[in-house]
């Protein structure tokens, strides 16, 4: 008797005729009047069930078997058989059917088998993952964390684990999350300020909102690294777009500029899309049926077609002259809002894009600035259907440049001494970008609400579990 | 011409008598009265540097080659040719040696060609990458980090990304941060106490000890899952053995009971080690000629041989038979201290050690109460030279024994409705195990402290950067 995972049952991994146990959770049953029961089984390893015939010649049929209601749970034993259904590779021939959970009160149970709402299921997320969706987008999602991992192993990164716990990033303060130990019922004051030296890290400590900036010590070091994990905004954005809590993928290269931080940034997204056509055909099909109809054809047009290259002096004019009527101004030195970069992306181009040297004065001040002295070597990527997908630049590697922006910035060049210390000691010119991990997750799988995208959202207000 | 990285070269990747250009960081230049200067030129990208061999008819050679001190980033081209060196395979005949960023007063640049002590190397947390030592557990790190996902992924787990934002684990909040935006000079009070609703979560939120309640969700749907993913720990703790942040991967199996999580874990580890003796024979033989002698015999005999099975009372009953003098006391029921597991696995065994089946007291609400009643279905693994590696358990799945350790525990249901809904609908028998990362890296690179074992250690009074 071999026990398998319905994927590998599905898949043919066994014999057809042998002898198979599957567990898992029982989706739907359906009584036939021939004296049998159609019992499909999910484990969660593949996007469909498996069914079960079972005869009601065993001994638990009617006293079990005619009891069974979705998310119970079952381990089925029988003979894999080719089946008569359509969409079904192969089925089972109970030989038994043990009940190894049952559903307390099915009336109530909150996971029926039938559609719910997506808000419905937010409430409940430490259930949604049995519905034919979330299981589709954990699959989805663990795939192109896999295929992140691979594509930079295999191309000669490593992965740095950046800390979550920062005393650095002082210039985002206001949205950042404080982490303390003090008891707020008895401040430890000095000066008529509470005295951060005496809490746990023995100054004020905050959660990270992106690795960027350590993660530079590693690539100016190893040449080719990346973060990936959680990084943290406080803003008070309750958005379908932000999450409080979201997981960021940051390679950082040294010796490229900035067109080659575009062409990894290409080649990434590609690499990454490739794999869940690849790999979850299954789950892709089902989010094309009921979410999104493109969502196949999109992927497959986002790695057939290269990616356009504009400049941003070229982007607001091309924005000036479309005729179309935008809510925010195009104007040389603004920001381009989702708007605009919609429109490039969907309308100008008609596939992806990416927009590349900035105004200075709307990027970060770690940016390198070009010899124009008024733009930046910073670049987005802009996707139909979603806009910016990635955001990146090439660093300011030169001391003298860097310290001119800090100060324009009003930054205290102490507090970065240590960030400093790499343009002084061995300075190369380097360049990366950030993924944010959700938003991808969102485009791939067509979905409406970022709340959606991960395990157990953080956003203002919520935090359950 | 071709650009490639130190490790490529070294190998061979381009034909011998070929043109090369790699980029990185001097290491160290020697100077022959032949009017050669060879250059050792390190890109992280493996364990050795490639020497370069620079010709004084170089128009630099005077002016910038001579010049040259550790730290220096460079870019060489030339001609791969076979080394007459020992231990170097190829070496580089210089055509050309560009120098990119120079060292700013190399005298007092800390990263100087010599031993520098593990304690000074950690005020300069950000440069010690740059050394042969943390370049190794580096490129360690990494590679058991993709060995895990990948052995995941092969077996048929998902990963999931838990919460590190939580309001859930309540039984442990005297040793957790709290994560908040409220301004502390003024704060909002009612009926004596901090109003938390009023916070940006909307309770009282903490940074996650663990994701495996978390995990569960997943696992009671996807059947086979893992977590890897920063944890945290407010311990007021300065020992070498403890973090306040530290990375941990966390298996969780439906339908597995504690001999099938015995089972996994140790082919996991063997897993994890086989891939560092194969992929990383270069940094391990450092490891073995300056950290720790037995580094890769330590591994081979770890992956070679079976790992022992004992229960905690037989080894209690051991542990009062040694004669051995132990500092803490041996009692059933008491916990084991690390001096008793390393006396099991190192002085009684000889190998790694399972042991199961502890004292219900000393251990967590969730773990199966087994059919004695006295103990639950936990586990504990034991390796030489560390002791405790791994633990885990089999969960408890039956809600009305569930709810009597809850109560005993003095723990809210309520609080804990989520994490019982898993027993009301569909329970199966689970089991998973914890794997602290930092030190899973503490044992195969022989570190005596486990601030080395991370990019940025985080500790009372220490989270730098």
């Amino acid at each position: 008797m071999t026990t398998t995972s319905v994927q590998q049952a599905l898949a043919g991994h066994i014999p057809e005729g042998g002898d198979v146990t599957v567990r898992g959770w029982v989706r739907t049953r359906r009584d036939s009047k021939a004296g049998l029961s159609f019992v499909n089984v999910s484990d969660g390893s593949c996007f469909a069930p498996i069914q079960v015939v079972v005869p009601d010649a065993l001994a638990n049929y009617e006293s079990e078997v005619k009891r069974l209601t979705a998310g119970c749970s079952v381990i089925a034993t029988g003979t894999l058989v080719k089946s008569q259904g359509q969409g079904q590779s192969f089925e089972i021939q109970a030989a038994s059917l043990e009940v190894v959970g049952w559903v307390e009160d099915p009336e109530t149970y909150p996971i029926q088998p039938k559609a719910h709402s997506l808000e419905f299921l937010r409430e409940v997320a430490h259930l949604r993952p049995r519905t034919n969706l979330f299981g589709a987008v954990t699959r989805i999602r663990h795939c192109l964390a896999q295929a992140a991992h691979r594509y930079f192993h295999e191309n000669g990164y490593f992965w740095i684990n950046t800390p979550i716990v920062t005393t650095s990033d002082a210039e985002g303060a206001g949205q950042m999350f404080r982490i303390s130990t003090l008891d707020l019922a008895n401040l430890p004051m000095r000066e008529g300020k509470v005295d951060f030296s005496r809490d746990f890290f023995g100054k004020e400590a905050f959660l990270t909102v992106s690795g960027q900036l350590n993660v530079e010590a590693f690539c100016l070091s190893m040449s080719k690294v990346y973060t990936f994990g959680p990084t943290f905004r406080a803003e008070n954005s309750h958005t379908t777009r932000h999450l409080a809590e979201f997981w960021m993928i940051e390679p950082e290269i040294a010796f490229a500029d900035l067109a080659e931080n575009a062409r990894i940034s290409e080649e990434f997204l590609k690499y990454l899309f490739r794999a869940v056509l690849d790999e979850r055909a299954d789950d892709m099909a089902f989010i094309a049926e009921r979410v999104q109809k493109d969502a196949v054809t999109r992927l497959e047009g986002f790695i057939n077609a290269p990616f356009e290259r504009i400049e941003y002096t070229d982007a607001v004019a091309l924005l000036q002259k479309s005729g179309h009527k935008f809510e925010f101004p195009v104007e040389w030195g603004l920001d381009l809002q989702t708007e605009h970069e919609r429109w490039l992306t969907e309308q100008h181009v008609g596939r992806p894009v990416v927009v590349t040297n900035y105004p200075e004065h709307i990027k970060a001040f770690y940016m390198r600035l070009n010899d124009d002295g008024k733009t930046v070597a910073a670049m987005d990527v802009l996707a139909p259907g979603i806009g910016e997908i990635i955001g990146g630049a090439q660093r300011e590697e030169r001391l003298d440049v860097l310290d001119a922006r800090m100060d324009q910035f009003g930054l205290d060049r102490e507090h970065y001494g240590w960030y400093r210390d790499f343009r002084r000691y061995g300075t190369v010119p380097h360049a990366g970008f950030g993924l944010g991990f959700e938003r991808l997750i969102v485009y791939v799988c067509g979905l409406a609400n970022i709340r959606d995208a991960i395990p157990y959202p953080r956003a203002p207000g919520q935090a359950e579990y």
